[in-house]
């Protein structure tokens, strides 16, 4: 195909019709917040159909429970035994990292897991206290209102907390705007997490060492100061004890991973620590031998709390900020942990839906004296791991709860807090992901350096810092992305109509007299100063090149738009100006495959009349085939012997 | 060219070798940092040359002094005594307007453009005070000190705040950050300008109406109350002259701009309205009959005010505030009106260069008794139409004002207030530029709400407000544009290798068994989800349309990678994701043009072996081919008799 068939019958660009206003806006919001298009099964269905599908939507366990089998309730109840005997101890653990009273550990284990098993949609997730967020409660709440001097009020700004993050996370939910969860990126949560891991971990050493008095920073330099500050307040039958227990659980960590079967092994561990811990406690009186214990817990089920809510407090705007933060976190946890092993037993989870029913669990949580609670990784792996089949393992659970507050409490009077520092310690581990950190650097040296200044914020500031330091940088990254898109230079592929970027493809060849730059992102007020500036020294550049080397001079420059998914009037303006100042070089400006956006905009603009619909074109290559077409007629006209050229340009393209 | 053609030797997609970190983070920071190669002309010259260059770079005075020829001066002698005589009254109003005293406005057209004509190197700019400016002053300041009753040291402020504003400009130029300014797109100028504007309009009320007492407020609401509560206050007097002056200037900016060979007409309006408006008031002792004059002025030249500035003061955060804010407003301006006139007569200005004059030229200034200067658009446009050559007429303009301090400043005693204030507005009425925000609303309905909420902001808020709003919408926008880019399906063009959205291209057709889709934007954690989720969506669709219409089965999905930029980890694992999901369907993904950004990643994190490099293709035409040979040969292994699909296939290719 030689020239003249691409100049005289190219493929027109299509300037697609103006869409009305609001309707481009209503599928702009349907695009941003039903991205997944969660109303699609309610179609062409009769008012009733669609009633009782909306209710299902919405309470899921109506959508299963008809369909639940024996078999299912036996898979089930493994499971929530096995999970039961990790929340027990693990519940403790981490109410007393939220220097919370223990007993909160257990409440929040009876009832959020009862809410999410009617309205959750996963199947595998089994609900929890976490580590992280009660990490950030103590911290936060810590800095107004120290739990030791005041412990009514901190617990009821916890609980506080909790419900605003419950009303948070539904919010988001209803609203749709559960995206926001996707801006902590996978680096950011890898960072943040290993950080408040080694945090946490760091605040164990109060209970390993034995130690009264601790710093209220959280902070590697804080802790590490009150650590050796009071070295001689050291116990060693602590610190032996605490050492032994955390072996132990590496060890049954260590073997569970080995052989996938023995699974229970070290989702049991903790309880059996636990059980080992308090009865060595009781023989040998170790409560007189500086060995803490956790003492008396209340018997009973979940007393009401709703009274306890203090909206009139002057520590609410506290209570809200942290409930706001850890909510967010707690649902980046719960929905990724979710979304996880949905996509292993191939279902679909509604990350918005999740998100009402994580709410709704910690509205209902805060006003029954419970804690935040989400799903937490390590307990929905063992609830994965022992077969769970539905959220039924979760009442499970929450039966074994339930008795245990009934009847079993006074057999943890005598559980050393070393026990659970331990516990946590052999948890927290686990969550250090430097294999992640590992494949980051050699994938994306820039996730690599979110994830570390994530990390490293939370260890030498503080978990807030090292969260906004992670997120500002990401958002930084992308605005830069924008600020400053690459331009490439294309060349022809041999051999073909192909052109592509010089740098990727060294075998490309310049065509001559033409200068072919393909621009990289939306052209935007952020960008089009550089990108006009960026372009005018290509263009400078390139005939100093043709200059210094002899070559035949500069006459087309051809922007490929494939990339350019959309303009503004700055963008506009942009190649205003670019145009202009190819017209001063007298060259000539050609446009390759405008996208709909574009040329709708360059029409509206008159920018298209001003460039004249001729030079815009369909591919690279048809843009060419025409430059090269006008290039030798101009030269023929000058210089009639060109037929030899003709030919040549044949090849070329 | 048939199908095994295609097949047996596609183009490979070629993987470029990796970048060392270090050369990759050089490149990016020249990318972000000397996107027009300032340093280019150094390049393979002797030290000696380089230190000249380098002089000359940073004092642009030295390069074209030693041109200077007499016919430049000429014109530049026009130019300068044209927009002195507008710098004079100019510099009154605008002074009053930042409630500071008048002579601090002269004295700002005196010290200023002697230090820009050294530095600057724009040919065309007049430097001097702008009303924006002058208003974020006063509106800023006046929240903390009121003007009446401690002058002195709101004096004080507004020079320590020009000294801050002239050390951040400085500073940005010097760090090549010069593209923070380009954060303000042209939509939030034209809407921000607008309402400023109008609010300036609005505060001229009370000169025009000849009120003693004004609200301090800004927003429309404060001073309409204020104006109507006082109606019993206005002086027809006042405000019969000030609608006389205003409908001349009006009348002389309109005849200027039907014949541009009468500029001068319009830049000595203001002038001939001072003389006369003092001569008038002197006569009929106006002063007694309640218009108010602007009173003594003292004689002599700038006094020094280095020990004026209030470093010590504890106001010092709202006058670093207010530096930093209008520094960044008034850079805006002086930037773009700069380089607009630099496109005019076809030369170069480095915007961080110019930052580095405006700085040094506050600085200067504040040390001499002058506030905030930039190059006012009004301005430096009567200079261009003036004909000045070089910033010679910046000198010419100092040197009359300076005539003007020395000698002439009791002429202006008898000026009247209301003459100021009709000026002001004839100049703002310009600003008010309804032309480009109903151009906007035809071309980008977003730029147009993101320049009404900068104006609407600034008239019922405050400037700052209307400042905040405008640039958070335009960030948001294009956040949004990377979190939800657009997928788009594609088709064939008849009788083509080439591939489009068939929303563009309507006679694009569907490649049967094949779907093709373009992802719109590079690829990262804010949009990973959604695309994940879109992606599923369009299979699921094209799976019920295939099914409702009978259709040959899905069997491949080509994703079109040509838009994607870039990616990043978050990325690769939705890539993985999407690729599980395809398989657990029994389909085949296939990935078409990654650019090399792209390509580097997949490669390194493996995901390249998982999809097996022989489903990766150059081109969407030839991953399509690939598709078609590959169907074909299976449907022939399993029914012999296909010889008729395989030749419709060679027609659809």
């Amino acid at each position: 195909m030689g020239n003249d068939y691409y100049y005289e019958c190219p493929h027109p660009v299509a300037i697609p019709p103006a869409k009305p206003f609001i309707e481009s806006i209503k599928s702009g919001i349907k695009e941003t917040l039903f991205p997944d298009d969660p109303f699609r099964q309610f179609k062409n269905q009769p008012a009733s159909r669609k009633f009782i599908l909306g209710l299902q939507y919405f309470v899921p366990v109506l959508e299963w429970a008809p369909r639940y089998t024996f078999e299912f309730f036996k898979a089930d109840l493994i499971a929530g035994i096995t999970i039961a005997s990790l929340a027990v101890p693990q519940g403790i653990s981490y109410a007393s990292l939220a220097n919370l009273p223990p007993i909160l550990g257990l409440y929040s284990s009876f009832v959020p897991p009862l809410v999410y098993a009617m309205l959750g949609s996963s199947k595998d997730l089994a609900v929890g206290t976490v580590a992280v967020a009660s990490l950030l409660i103590s911290s936060m709440l810590g800095k107004e209102v120290n739990p030791n001097e005041n412990p009514k009020l901190y617990v009821q700004l916890a609980l506080t907390a909790t419900f605003f993050a419950g009303v948070f996370q539904a919010a988001l939910g209803f609203l749709r705007l559960g995206f926001i969860v996707d801006f902590l990126s996978h680096a950011t949560i890898v960072g943040f997490m290993g950080g408040a891991a080694t945090v946490v971990c760091l605040q164990q050493l109060k209970g390993i060492l034995g130690l009264v008095r601790f710093t209220h920073g959280t902070d590697l330099v804080s802790v590490m100061r009150s650590v050796f500050s009071q070295a001689h307040q050291w116990r060693w039958e602590s610190g032996v004890l605490g050492c032994c227990f955390l072996f132990f659980l590496i060890l049954t960590r260590y073997v569970s991973k080995r052989k996938p079967g023995f699974f229970w092994i070290s989702a049991m561990a903790p309880l059996t620590s636990v059980i080992v811990g308090s009865v060595l406690a009781y023989l040998t009186h170790a409560e007189q031998n500086g060995v803490q214990v956790i003492g008396h817990l209340k018997k009973g089920l979940n007393p009401p709390s709703v009274s306890e809510l203090a909206f009139g407090s002057p520590y609410l705007m506290t209570a809200i900020k942290t409930g706001i933060i850890t909510g967010v976190i707690a649902l980046a946890e719960g929905v990724a942990v979710g979304r996880s092993f949905a996509m292993f037993k191939n279902y679909h989870i509604d990350g918005n839906k999740e998100m009402i029913a994580f709410g709704m669990m910690n509205i209902a949580g805060s006003c029954t004296s419970c804690y935040l609670t989400t799903g937490p990784f390590s307990r929905t792996a063992v609830n994965f791991n022992a077969g769970c089949k539905t959220a039924v393992s979760n009442i499970v659970m929450a039966t074994a709860v339930m008795i245990t507050l009934l009847f079993l409490t006074p057999l943890f009077h005598y559980t050393p807090l070393v026990v659970l520092s331990s516990i946590i310690i052999a948890a927290m581990l686990g969550l250090i992901d430097y294999e992640a950190a590992i494949s980051l650097w050699k994938v994306d040296k820039c996730d690599f350096i979110v994830c570390m200044s994530a990390y490293f914020g939370v260890v030498f500031g503080s978990v807030e810092i090292g969260l906004v330091i992670a997120v500002v940088i990401s958002l930084l990254r992308m605005l830069m992305s924008v600020a400053r898109p690459r331009t490439f230079l294309l060349g022809n592929i041999p051999n073909s109509m192909i052109y592509r970027s010089i740098d990727q493809y060294p075998i490309a060849n310049n065509v001559p007299g033409v200068l072919i730059l393909q621009i990289d992102a939306p052209v935007y007020f952020a960008n089009a100063n550089y990108l006009r500036e960026r372009i005018s020294r290509w263009i400078y550049e390139e005939e100093e090149k043709l200059k210094s080397t002899g070559g035949s001079s500069l006459q087309y420059v051809i922007l490929d738009l494939s990339a350019v998914g959309s303009i503004d009037t700055s963008g506009i303006s942009m190649l205003e100006e670019v145009k202009k100042n190819i017209d001063r070089r007298d060259l000539k400006l050609v446009l390759a495959n405008p996208r709909s956006e574009v040329i709708k905009k360059l029409e509206k603009s008159k920018f298209m009349e001003s460039i004249g619909q001729e030079w815009i074109y369909l591919t690279v290559g048809e843009a060419v085939a025409a430059c090269n077409f006008m290039l030798h007629r101009s030269k023929s006209s000058n210089n009639p012997a060109t037929e030899k050229v003709e030919l040549d340009a044949h090849d070329n393209v």
